[in-house]
């Protein structure tokens, strides 16, 4: 059953992969400047399809995207970001992807993240193993402090962490970036590149991350969010801490430092 | 003669990116990990091809290259970065690009700008405007604060600014990213993409941005170091601010307020 699930999961986001390109490159012109236009349009293109689509094959199933929903039971969930990487595709940086997980009581059960630019489709079934491709794919064993390691913080006004001071006591230890896409950075965590993604995201975080959290953690890494609790991905979240595992307690404990008071 | 020179750094460009693709497609393999030695190869290997290529044409002249120069005077001066953003290509990010400029008595004269991956070839000569893939480009007109702002700020250890804390400012009103190439990010800014970025760099940083700094001025850009100066492009600099040229005045000010007291 859940095979069926990663192939209806899988069809989507080549669909979605599809329209992503086209508007890429269609806006690639380099005169092209109503940019928030075509996010609109890309978006919720994709969102209705999947509605669409849920509709028709799994109606008494739930959708949960950053768009548009449908039906509210919180038994099986599809949690969908039709665009994660918003900020880049607009400026013609090829870091943006697909992300849609099925969520069962909370629980993330499939998800599929597919990176359309360089035509990789990164998906794992719970208890399966993280897949790339249809290879097996694995995070690497750095510790925290290790050449080459490399947090990824996306930078945004947040009421969790000071997202800032914490990249000032990181980067002394750690490479530091912020592509633009947290889902494009946690399955570079899944496949043993970055070692960590530290996602200040609340409203709508879950929908960026759900797919994300399954393969990562089947490619042997941890998930868990800003207080190092386990959390639901079919509502909002708290934040979330995306590791390799080795280091997550170290990498848990400089968080931490910098919770904002309330 | 220009045309000349823009001509055989299109030639050197198109070589460094058959190289960069190379390797870059081969370490996909996901089970690839000795990346420092991958990035070590790829530099050096295009770096000396560009000396080589440079004695036989133009041996009076010299080179200034991240891994290796040529020659002493200060006349005519290839500046190179044959791979800027190493950090993302070792990690399978397509941000990475070739940078090489020809810098006469201190200045930007000719300046290329390759992006293999995505085959787009940036280049300027000075006073004759800036194009991508031969079709002219030109930088944005927002505002620091205007809706789609955004300021690129690469993240290290550096001695002149106190990057995190003025990125803590920023934020507020300009979407912020970092994402691992300098010289790609100021071709975002070149096309109108972005609008600012904030490069601490010192060392070598020159190589970085020596060709970028002539493309983005000749777009309707503007660069200076990080104290509101010209500089020279054929030794160290004083770190960089890159803007759509309406906003220099205003970011300068902020990046004021954060500089290290020695």
């Amino acid at each position: 059953m859940y095979e069926e699930y990663l192939e209806f999961a899988k069809e989507i986001a080549l669909y979605a992969g599809k329209v992503m390109m086209e508007f890429y490159n269609d806006t690639m012109s380099l005169s092209y400047k109503e940019d928030k236009t075509v996010v609109t349009i890309v978006d919720k293109k994709i969102n209705s399809y999947l509605i669409e689509k849920i509709k028709q094959k799994y109606p008494k199933h739930s959708v949960n995207g950053e768009e548009e929903s449908y039906n509210n039971s919180k038994e099986y969930v599809w949690v969908c970001d039709p665009l994660d990487g918003t900020g880049m595709y607009v400026n013609h940086i090829p870091v943006f992807v697909f992300s849609l997980a099925l969520v069962y009581n909370g629980n993330p059960i499939v998800g599929v993240v597919y990176n359309a630019n360089e035509n990789k489709m990164y998906s794992a079934i719970k208890g399966q193993g993280a897949y790339c491709n249809d290879i097996k794919i694995s995070v690497n064993n750095k510790n925290f402090g290790d050449l080459g390691y490399r947090t990824n913080v996306e930078i945004f006004n947040n009421d969790i962490i000071d997202d800032v001071s914490l990249i000032k006591e990181l980067k002394s230890n750690s490479k530091i970036s912020s592509i633009g896409s947290v889902a494009r950075s946690c399955m570079a965590i899944a496949t043993g590149d970055f070692s960590c993604d530290i996602f200040p995201g609340t409203n709508h975080g879950n929908c960026d991350i759900a797919a994300s959290s399954l393969i990562v953690t089947e490619a042997g890494g941890r998930v868990t969010n800003l207080y190092g609790q386990d959390q639901r991905y079919d509502e909002d979240i708290k934040g979330a801490i995306i590791s390799n595992g080795i280091s997550h307690n170290e990498v848990l404990e400089k968080v931490r430092k910098y919770y904002i008071k309330k």
